[in-house]
């Protein structure tokens, strides 16, 4: 599939962005040697930007970044991308207003996804950013495990926010069992904000479970509270 | 109202204050992006200069700084200011001797927060800022949260240390339950370093807690000689 | 024993990337004064360098690199090589697969040897790099510690690989009870990344162990699909 | 008491040195703001060399620090010495091979003060620096408390060592119940690297004990091993 001239220049942007976001995971210490991932959308080609697989952070170009198709057709890029691109499909094709993808093995987070437990909303710093608890998948069959695994990987998260009822745009981000966490948010820079936060309310959740494993979550009030003070309709946290 | 020229000059001084102490956070690793803000008060003139809401500290400047009036009046400033004003504004009408005040979510005191626990007076470290131990306000009330919400956590506080006979000169600091901690001090400098003592003490304590829940608090001879030889007439660390 | 002309060229470039290895362990906060040591094999030649004894890695050079046999003769090199050599050696001639080693008290690992346990294989971090749990060994004989105690080092890693049936090429990291952790790989930097990965599972194993003690390791499916997507015949991981 | 020329000059080489080692404090991340304090002593002399009180390290000089006798008179300096002085001068007097001494708050030893807990001998990196567990304090007495307090901190902890029959100059630290550690050494120097591994060994077993309350130390025969191979006269570690 070509590329036409005005697509390029959009893509030029967009590529711009992802490779900025990239960027991110090690500022702000949420990645080891070449772990992680993040990928941004534009939503009107159906173009998926993404960061290659087992490349370093140090010394990154957009460049390096691949570009597919939202059925994995690489479309531009000499390198392979992610390994983990399929996931970011499926959670592109499934959450239709995300525009930006993150992967880490943050190690708070992903502590939480190897005890197979959900961070619960225990404050406002979570419930400035989640709206609820923030759910770990159940483990993935050994079907899913042994058939197209990185795609599997997606439904597993879909079926979650589905079966339990959670809206992905309200609570941007989801652990893996056994793996670590997924992240998004309405482009790229914002998905990495919000892994940020995850592994900041992960580190803090964690303790509250160590002092008390039957802790109640925040109230509800509380909770909508602070949500809708910075989301919606009714926001009025920052400028604007 | 307008600000008289001398009023003026005055201001510049507590600004250039009020924005170190905010440029304080990011140093002392007790903010996120762009979480937390810093307060100061001048006393004579009943003017207060706070952050602006949403603001990034990287670049921030004198200008940004948005300044009220005891009663929530905007006289300076193009940005909104911090979300958290009624909050400082009703800790400066409560609190008479208090300069600057600090809010930040920094982690371990947050982990306290959420857990709705004091901070017990456990070493010398804490004695030597802390008169004791640093309360966890009540969860607040459906209706406080559904009211004016930011003036109710300054209420929620005020009360704390009242209901529990508390001096707020000599516990600069308290953890609003589910949410996080505001600390103060003479100044915005002042506060901040308090703030920081708070993190520093409740990491510690959340280690004592995990070994033993049923932990004692320190002697009270002991946190008399350490918080005295620091505090009031008689003190005798430091040159002066 | 003296060095050929063309060996000298060869042990140049293994030298340098022994340096390099060494000079990660600070990097990677792996190490805390002249903790910590690595060494690379030529095993064309049957030589090792390593790490002199007690030198801080701040200035070090490829000239204080000590170059010895498997025997444990030294053949070059001003300075004492490191009190661990005996250990290496042992590894280098039992584990013929690997071309580097590196010993560190690196903190979260060194807590695992300290309490005598194994770190379970929990999640993909762990399954990327290493095929199972990570074994701690047995105590060491008060026979063993007071005979050739670093040489005895050795001898109980590899009986403890035996005893378990443990692969050494598909778990290359071991802790020595109440010690620490030595870690291998195809060369010096290979090893010193399977050293950084062992401490980053290490210390979000411990919070597992914490928040459960009895956790049930990782699926059996999940660590083959990871480990083997990549290493072996049908890695697909990264760019090649 | 006036300095004769040629001490001025060997004051010269202890005041470098001293200041040196407090500046390793922050380099080290043992302090926060001033807290903590190094000193030095001249035997010959009968000189002790310390860190003004609350002044901070950014920026100090030489000249910021404060020479005193062993009986506390102040011979040079335009500053007042460490609040803590008395207690060095307590322990200098006691222990009479120690050249420097250090206190911090250090937080991972601190914590096991405010638990008064003593530090046990969990593994090899302990047993390379302490030859067996680092006692803590009892809690002090209020007459104690009341009385010359500082100096009474030097008691304290020398009746803890002849009470326990531990020799100082084989476990070079201790914790004060309910304050925090000192350490010590052959000089300044010496001793601020016993206060960076006692906070390295205080966070491990910090967790070991979180594991297992009831851990037994190491073997006797492994800590033999190791305080032996780097103390006393069969001594084989680093180079000589």
């Amino acid at each position: 599939m070509p590329i036409k001239q005005e697509d390029g220049i959009m893509l030029k942007k967009l590529k711009k962005q992802v490779l900025e976001a990239n960027l991110l995971l090690p500022k702000y210490n949420l990645v080891t040697f070449t772990w992680g991932n993040v990928s941004g959308i534009d939503r009107e080609r159906g173009l998926v930007v993404i960061k290659p697989s087992g490349v370093e952070y140090d010394g990154m170009t957009v460049d390096d970044l691949v570009v597919v198709t939202l059925d994995g057709e690489q479309v531009e890029g000499d390198l392979r991308p992610s390994s983990d691109t399929p996931t970011h499909l499926e959670l592109y094709k499934a959450f239709p207003n995300i525009g930006g993808i993150v992967h880490t093995h943050s190690q708070w987070s992903t502590t939480f996804a190897q005890s197979g437990l959900d961070i619960p909303a225990l404050g406002t710093t979570h419930g400035d950013y989640f709206y609820g608890a923030i759910p770990c998948t159940d483990k993935m069959t050994p079907e899913a495990i042994g058939g197209e695994y990185e795609k599997e990987t997606g439904t597993i998260i879909i079926d979650t926010f589905k079966k339990r009822n959670i809206d992905p745009d309200s609570v941007p981000a989801v652990n893996v069992h056994s793996h670590g966490p997924f992240a998004w948010g309405k482009d790229a820079i914002d998905a990495v904000h919000n892994a940020v936060v995850l592994e900041n309310v992960a580190k803090m959740a964690m303790f509250n479970l160590l002092l008390d494993r039957n802790i109640e979550p925040m109230q509800q009030e509380l909770l909508d509270k602070h949500y809708l003070r910075k989301h919606g309709a009714n926001a009025y946290y920052g400028q604007k």
